[in-house]
């Protein structure tokens, strides 16, 4: 069943812990968004504990954001334990299509972790699956197909549920296709949204482990809820930013599922 | 003497040097923190320059909160220069209980440098002195015994002063107690609030090195009134944020002293 | 010619991307400062993925706030990349004169990399060249010569556009000495904005990498006029901080080159 409002209202009373080991640009605004939605975020990276801290986790997420060598080990390391522990690993291939070194990176997550959601950009998804894409930097220019059909292709080749965002999201368990029609334009104009939407996946994925597909687009539809809240009255994205935390606070799960537009296609 | 009023006067004139040797998740908001306040921060962790840095500070400030090997060395070769220089040493055992590396970090760092405030949560500050505690990820959840004695007790055991956060705050030397009621519920839907606390106590620690306990008071409270201010007219956490460092800023010495709510025990 | 007006249309029609090699304090400032003004970052440092980045982007931003060992490779092999591709490349010397390891770091950057512009505070800048300067960390306390005189002697000295920040900013190729008097005190309050100025030039190069003297002061210029409209309401540095986004989300270029005070001297 789909329904955002039941969801966060399980996170808000779990507090789950969502494991996180993402890039430098971002690692405030990911934790303080898992914070203001009502989970708990923890950032460890280092081989001596991050197995130990997945094991404490009810979710991880790996962002490959800024990735390096030693990074990349500790991904697999706790990916390693995410696998074991059979908690969700949403995997947010940051980039993937912009350099071999991110693109194999990506793979190799995917080839040896139990990876639960891929939420990425049309580009970045496209390279995964060997689609035509164009990519910028970590920018998404344009793919060859559609958003919905994409989304349902790489859940079926990578064994995943597929989370593409965009204008309006596609996420797809390799059959179905949910597209999200939440959201605001000035989610583009920041930085790290796109990461944030991946800490928040694995939020959702951490209270409602036994059905990714819909706790995948509830959480990009909670997300957009709030992004279209924060825009409103924001001077532009720095305003809209600091307001996005507001809003992601102030959630309410009582008007909640009469807002979000998750629509079966 | 406690005077919250007197030291900021004190950090303002003299504006000095607060080395941080932080972690990747607040480095932007620990150094905005500092510089908002009147302080100068520097982050500098390179094994290259890092105890060249800290000769140039006033005040040193290590927080353990995504540690790795490369910086655990540095955290100990500057901390190995303050000790050196007897400037003053904030440790903030971020996580410490979390993982078995944490904890060692924390006491390895604890032996081999010459701190003089421990700031941490009680699950934290427990955790180093092998009382009973529940942490969650770098969340504490409850601890077997009340905060002033956890305070008392972990300052004597460590040979430190105890700054044990909370709703209350509980500072002590391991004979006297200090108990600070400033603050304001928002501070835990921000991450990092803690460690700005922390570096907030490098910078009264800077300008009052001689009263560890009173500067270590002292600093809480002055955060602690300024996220009162900040939350007044606040829309939730990502504004409040925001408004934190105008608060910071505008701490009026004036009126400060009247503001704070410090107790003796 | 110089118009900051008709650069950032330019901008805002070609997005160029800027990769940029900066320090943990800032990456997200720099990269959202970027994406406001209508370019697009990249943030990328591993040795493995480094040139092949430098080879998608317009211009390089180099960085050295908090550096160490594996991140100065990096430094170097993109600076390489970029040199072999004559594209921009921008040198942020962050706390030169306050250790060895920063001075010498900076210096080998110069040597090996064809830096087009060096943007830093007087005291950084003095330092590159030998000039008597008063560093504390990363602020520039006094240098012996004035500023105009300093961007000048180092331009010449160093080969490169020097862009010497400040009250009043003086850019100088070593011949013509352009001051930009656009700005407000609120900048020196927040971390990381002469960090969001040389990331701005980055981007101003990549439309302009002609004219990079015009280029830098027009940067400069652009980035003062969006610091005078986040001023106007801000109740200190942490909501400027915000609001200086969306100024730079909504620099219009049609009475941009009205406020812009560029001075030839």
């Amino acid at each position: 069943m789909i329904s955002a409002a039941e969801t966060l209202r399980e996170i808000r009373a779990r507090k789950p812990l969502v494991h996180q080991i993402t890039n430098y640009v971002v690692m405030n605004e990911t934790a303080n968004a898992t914070l203001a939605l009502g989970a708990l975020p923890v950032m460890a990276h280092a081989g001596e504990e991050v197995e130990e801290m997945t094991r404490l986790a009810s979710s991880l997420v790996i962002n490959i954001g800024t990735l390096s060598g030693h990074w990349v080990e500790a991904m697999l390391l706790a990916g390693g334990a995410a696998t074991a522990r059979q908690i969700p690993v949403v995997l947010d291939p940051v980039g993937a299509g912009a350099t071999e070194y991110r693109t194999a990176t990506a793979r190799r997550i995917l080839d040896l972790v139990d990876v639960t959601v891929v939420r990425g950009n049309p580009g970045e998804v496209a390279t995964l699956i060997g689609a035509e894409a164009e990519v910028r930097g970590v920018e998404s220019i344009s793919v060859g197909t559609g958003a919905a059909e994409l989304a349902r292709a790489a859940a079926r080749r990578l064994g995943v549920v597929a989370s593409v965002t965009g204008p309006v999201d596609h996420v797809s368990d390799g059959e179905r296709v949910l597209a999200v029609a939440n959201g605001h334009p000035l989610l583009a104009a920041v930085t790290g949204t796109g990461c944030m939407s991946s800490a928040l996946t694995g939020c959702f994925l951490a209270a409602k482990p036994q059905e990714p597909l819909e706790a995948a687009a509830e959480a990009l539809a909670a997300f957009g809820v709030a992004a279209e809240d924060a825009a409103d009255g924001a001077g532009g994205p720095g305003t809209f930013h600091a307001r996005l935390y507001d809003a992601l606070y102030r959630l309410d799960p009582a008007g909640l599922d009469g807002r979000t537009r998750i629509e079966e296609l």
